[in-house]
C-alpha cells in the first residue's frame, strides 16, 4: 500500500536528472516534427464527459477518470444512478478524442491540410501494474484533411526521421490496410457481427501464436480453413501469384508508399489489426530490432475526425510510445558546462551570488554549495548529478581568477 | 452558454501561433533557472484528497476539482455526506502543496540545500470571468533547506534574470517582511485573534486607499491611530528615526538583501501582505511599470514543506505569473526560416516528401501546400503563420535548384 507521502497509485514523480532527460528527448521529438511542417497544438487535460463517452475512444472510455461537478448537495448524490450524473468533465484518456474537438472548434482558423503536432500527458484509470501508469506522455502527429497517400509518407517519414534524431536507428515498420484484414475475414467466410470479434483474436497472434488463434476463432464457432499458412504470409512479392484473400488494391497502394519512404524500412504484414476499430484505412506499428513490443504505431481513420463537426473529414496520425522511447534514448552530454561553487560558510551571500551571475553570463549552469567536510562524498554526488566542474570559493573569490576543475562523470 | 464543440468552460485551447510562443517564452524561463542552479521537477497532476485538504492550501483548497473513486455504486452515491467521500484523488490548484508531498516523499534522494523549478498547470474551479482560468500555468522556484538570506538572494536574482531575458525590463519587486506587519498589528493593538482579519482589509489598499482601509478596520471594530500615515511609510532610510512600529531587524535584513541584488529594484513597502497565510518571513511582489498587478511574487514560508514530513524545513520560494507574463513580451523572429512549398497536385508524393527532407536536412522548417487557385491569399495566410520563404514545387523541381522567396512578413 502507498505510504501516506507517495504520489497517487500509479502515478510518477520525476526528479531532477529522470525531468531532464525526458525534456531532452521531448525537445528532439518536437523540433523534428516542427522541421517537418508539423504545428504543436495544446488542448486543456479535460474535456465534456459527454465528448469523452461518445464512442470514439473505444474501450479507453471506460478508463476515463471523471471530474465531479461543483456545487453537487447530499440529495444530488442519492438521486445519482451512475458517475455521468456526477460528472460533468473528465480526464482525457488519448489525444485523440480532444483533437477531434479541438477541430470542430478552430478549423476555420486552420490551414486546409493541417499538420497538429500533441505532446502531452493522458490519464487512464488502469489496476496499476509494472510499466503502466495512469498518468503518462503520448507524442501525436495528425494530418487533417489529406484524403491521398501524401499523409501517410509525411507520417511514416517525420517518424522515422525523429527516431533517427534519438540514435534509435534499424527501426522497422509493420504497414498493413483494414481493407486487406477485412479481405482475409471475408476469404474466411466470418459473418460480419463476429469481424470484431476475430480482429481481436487475431491482433493476439504475438503472444499465442498461429495455433492458439486457431483454436480461440474455433471456440468462438468460427471455423477456417488454411489459416496458419495465410497468417504467415507476408512480403512484397505478392502480385505475381496474389492469394485469394488479398485486396489487390490497396496491397498496390502499400507498394506505392514503401516506395515513396526509401528511408524507412517497410515490412507488410497481413495479420497487424491494432487495437482502435476507427481506423479505415492503412495501419502502421513501429518496433526497434532489440525489443518485443511496438514503439508507436498509427493509421488512417477518416471516418473519425469530423464526427463532433458533423461531416467525414480525412485523418491519419502516427503516435509514438513516449514512456517506452524514454528508456531507450541514450543521449549524449549536455552541451553546457554545469559548475558547482563549494564555499566556505562565512562568505556573504551578495558575493556568491555575483560570482554566480558572471559565470552564468559566460554561459555556464551554475550552483551554489556550501563546502561540505566530507569533499569527496559531495564531489561523487555531484558528478552523479550531472556537474561538469567544481571551483572551491572563499571571501576573496574573484570570477577570473576561480580555478575551474573538471568532476569525474 | 458553451456550444457543443467548444473546450471546457474556463478552459482554453491553444492553436499553433499562440502555443508556438507559450513554448518559446517557458523555455527562456526554464533555461534562466537552470542556470542559476535550479531543477525541474514534475508531479503528477493529481495528488490524494486529504493532502489537497491539509490546510496548506488557504482558500484555494475550496477551488480544488475532485476526481470522481473508481467503482462507486448507487449505494455509494447514496450513502456520501460529501465530495470527499466520492472523490479520492483531487487536481492540484497550486504547486506548492505537491512540492511539500514530493520533498516528504524523494528528501533522501535530493541535495541538502533543494533548489525546485516547476513549470506546469494547476486547476482551479472559479467562477469564469475575463483573465481568471481554471487552467493556467504557473512558474515557480523554490529553495528548500536554506535558513539564511542566501535564499531570497538567490530567488530574486534568478527572477530578475527570467525577466530581463524576456525583455521586461525596469520591474520593480515590493518587499516586506511578516514580523513588520505583525509589529504594525500589535502596534495598533489589534488582538490576536483579528490579526489574520485585518492583514485580508490591508490587503485591499491597492484598490480602496488608506482611508478605505481604516473605514473597513473601524466597521469590525479594529480602531487604528495615525493609520493612513502608517499605511504611507516606506523607503529605505527609516533607521534614523525608525517609527515605532518598525521591527527593526527585520528590517535592517531588508536593506542587507537590497545591497545583496543590484540588478534589481527592490522597493520596501510595510504594507504588502500577500495572502497566503503560510508565510513566516520576507515576503515580495515583482510588479511592471506598464502594468496595474504584480506579475508575481512569493517569500519564505519556513513552516510547510516539512508538514508531510512532520518537521519543520526552512523554504522560501518564487512564483511568476505565466499567463499575465506571456501577454507582455516581445519575442524575436525565430531564428529557423520556415519554407512553404507550394505543389501541383499532380508532384507524386514520394517527390514532395524527398524535397521536403532535403531542405530540413539544410537547417529549414518546412510545410507542403497544394498550390491553390488564389495564390495571394494563400501567401497571406503563410506569412501570418510566420512563414519566412516559399517555392512553387513541380514534378521537375529539385532542392538545389528551387527558388526560395522571401514572404512578406
Amino acid at each position: 500500500m502507498a505510504s501516506p507521502v507517495n504520489p497517487p497509485r500509479g502515478m510518477r514523480d520525476f526528479l531532477p536528472a529522470d525531468k531532464a532527460r525526458r525534456e531532452r528527448v521531448l525537445s528532439v521529438i518536437r523540433d523534428t516534427y516542427r522541421s517537418h511542417g508539423f504545428d504543436e497544438i495544446e488542448t486543456p487535460v479535460m474535456e465534456d464527459s459527454a465528448r469523452l463517452h461518445a464512442g470514439l475512444g473505444g474501450d479507453n472510455e471506460k478508463l476515463a477518470f471523471g471530474v465531479l461537478k461543483r456545487g453537487l448537495t447530499t440529495e444530488d448524490f442519492a438521486a445519482a444512478k451512475d458517475a455521468l450524473d456526477l460528472a460533468d468533465l473528465g480526464l482525457r484518456f488519448d489525444l485523440t478524442v480532444p483533437l477531434a474537438r479541438f477541430y470542430a472548434t478552430h478549423r476555420a482558423a486552420l490551414p486546409p491540410v493541417f499538420r497538429a503536432i500533441q505532446i502531452a500527458p493522458v490519464w487512464r484509470a488502469e489496476r496499476p501494474q509494472k510499466g503502466r501508469f495512469r498518468q503518462f506522455v503520448q507524442c501525436d502527429i495528425d494530418i487533417i484533411g489529406e484524403a491521398g497517400p501524401l499523409a501517410e509518407i509525411e507520417l511514416i517519414t517525420a517518424t522515422s526521421a525523429a527516431l533517427s534524431a534519438l540514435g534509435l536507428e534499424g527501426c522497422t515498420i509493420r504497414i498493413n490496410d483494414r481493407r486487406i484484414l477485412f479481405g482475409l475475414l471475408n476469404h474466411w467466410n466470418v459473418p460480419a457481427e463476429q469481424q470484431d470479434h476475430a480482429l481481436i483474436v487475431i491482433d493476439k497472434l504475438d503472444k499465442i501464436g498461429p495455433e492458439g488463434v486457431a483454436a480461440e476463432l474455433a471456440e468462438s464457432g468460427i471455423a477456417v480453413e488454411g489459416l496458419a499458412d495465410a497468417l504467415a504470409t507476408g512480403g512484397w512479392d505478392l502480385l505475381d501469384a496474389p492469394p485469394a484473400w488479398l485486396d489487390v488494391d490497396a496491397y498496390r497502394a502499400l507498394l506505392d508508399l514503401r516506395a515513396a519512404v526509401p528511408g524507412a524500412e517497410l515490412v507488410f504484414d497481413p495479420t497487424l489489426v491494432r487495437g482502435m476499430g476507427y481506423y479505415t484505412g492503412t495501419i502502421f506499428e513501429v518496433a526497434h530490432p532489440s525489443l518485443g513490443y511496438s514503439l508507436g504505431g498509427g493509421g488512417r481513420y477518416d471516418g473519425m475526425i469530423g464526427r463532433f463537426l458533423g461531416q467525414d473529414v480525412p485523418a491519419c496520425g502516427f503516435s509514438l510510445g513516449f514512456e517506452r522511447l524514454v528508456d531507450l534514448v541514450e543521449l549524449g552530454q549536455e552541451t553546457t558546462d554545469a559548475v558547482a561553487l563549494l564555499h566556505a560558510a562565512d562568505v556573504p551571500g551578495s558575493r556568491l551570488v555575483a560570482l554566480k551571475s558572471e559565470l552564468v553570463a559566460r554561459g555556464h549552469r551554475v550552483r551554489l554549495e556550501r563546502r561540505p567536510k566530507n569533499t569527496k562524498a559531495t564531489l561523487e554526488r555531484l558528478a552523479h548529478e550531472g556537474f561538469t566542474h567544481f571551483a572551491f570559493v572563499d571571501a576573496e573569490s574573484e570570477a577570473d581568477s576561480l580555478e575551474l576543475r573538471p568532476l569525474a562523470g
